[in-house]
């Protein structure tokens, strides 16, 4: 595996590898990797001739009174856990290289960016949806792997491709949990003992609204309430949001009907936690 | 010369073409050539294996109040230019195609769209970036051509080309002139035979302006106000702008010093003419 550090040398590879005529599947991450990143990897390594995945903390995507500069980094062990996924080039650039001085263009989605996280983060998609094109032009990948866990990323994403004419495939893949069902994240590293044990009922809600729903309850606000109800156990818990809308559009729903996406953000502390579960009826 | 109305007819005929490995030239326009668009194209079927001209009268790059229904439009003579020219593609894609219902994506480039026309025409470089990225992201051309009479949407577009890692190259080919010297424009079609007399002191004013730096004048001011009296000589004449400014960055420029962009907007009647000159000191 090797490890590039700027734009110009990372286009260089891509060229060279492009002359072969390969499948170039691309994993972007912010690093501190999980096995839900390494999920990713492992899929794009055996779809694709090429896998290229990228670490890289995007300022642009966190608010000002957000977590950029805590968030967690570990580019060592990153890189060893790539390197065993079987990836061929972990891209890592730099802030300077990415956003030069007088660095002045952004890619906006509207729509289906102003509900859920978008409208708890705003700007925040705007600096998904940047620095992914930036990554897409610098990759030309066919295919790109994100993972359902950001639920709200992915049909934003799949939005601007589609929107914007992108050639490339974006595959959505399973959210990994851990035994005990928490979702996978590197923000999971700052729980506490205590939090990690709260932070289990965002999993535990979302099976609750399954097994409502499998029971023949379709009123979204009943699920929710009762989701609610079992998060708010928890002591150091604040909802951000529970929502319950169209799987594509993310339009709210108020019946159960077709295919649900079920959607939480929840701060145990000062830690902002999402799950999410697609139901299909 | 192949005539496609799809974009994903394009997008087929693109991946054929590039299975030969070829450089692709691509010359964006919104028709009713002229030979200024010609001059493109013939520079692109010099430098290129495959040529893709586009005609396409993008609605989202013109205002409300603008002249978007009347703009004109001659698909047939059009075909005629572009295939004498050596096209090997014209793309004429419907607005269904290109703006489907729920469109919702956008691509700015802020700071160098404020001043000029950015200014007069608000929004109208969002249109331009969103459109060219979708063409781009479509075409994948190697090289594409611009005409130097729109010098601000060539430094918006380098600019996005740029902030975003697009890999492809931007020339700018030099403005072709009628033999009195008005730069050749599809809207000079609007002009009656007193106004087309009248549209001739932009060019008259960008040589006066010239002359007059020849002679060692360097304060801007004073060469703008020369140009002004010069140009307002015409009855049906009402100046959008006259600015000289650093022919990189747009920011304007009190004293002629290095490379400077003079440029001009005016409104003949209700038609709206642009004309500009580089000038090195």
């Amino acid at each position: 595996m090797k490890i590039i550090r700027s734009i110009s040398s990372m286009k260089k590879c891509i060229k060279n590898e492009r002359k072969k005529g390969p499948k170039i599947g691309f994993v972007p991450t912010m690093g501190y990797l999980h096995q839900g990143h390494i999920s990713l990897a492992q899929q794009s390594v055996k779809e694709c001739d090429v896998t290229v995945m990228s670490v890289y903390v995007n300022p642009t995507q966190f608010g000002l009174h957000e977590d950029y500069k805590k968030y967690p980094r570990d580019i060592k062990s990153d890189a060893a856990l790539a390197k065993e996924a079987g990836v061929d080039y972990l891209f890592v650039p730099s802030d300077s290289d990415m956003y030069p001085l007088g660095f002045s263009s952004k890619v906006i989605v509207s729509n289906v960016t102003q509900m859920l996280c978008g409208a708890s983060r705003p700007g925040h998609f705007d600096g998904v949806t940047t620095i992914v094109s930036k990554l897409f032009n610098i990759i030309e990948p066919n295919t790109v792997f994100f993972g359902q866990k950001d639920a709200q990323q992915i049909i934003v994403i799949k939005k601007m491709v589609k929107d914007l004419n992108i050639q490339l495939k974006i595959k959505a893949l399973p959210i990994v949990r851990d035994s005990d069902g928490l979702a996978m994240s590197s923000r999971n590293a700052y729980l506490s003992k205590a939090q990690r044990l709260e932070a289990l009922s965002l999993y535990q809600a979302l099976q609750k609204a399954k097994e409502l729903i499998g029971q023949g309850e379709c009123n979204s606000a009943k699920i929710i309430a009762s989701m609610k109800r079992l998060i708010l156990r928890g002591k150091s818990v604040r909802i951000d949001y529970i929502a319950i809308v169209d799987a594509e559009d993310l339009s709210f729903k108020k019946h159960i009907k077709a295919k649900v996406l079920i959607a939480i953000a929840v701060f145990i502390g000062k830690v902002r936690l999402i799950d999410n579960l697609i139901i299909k009826v």
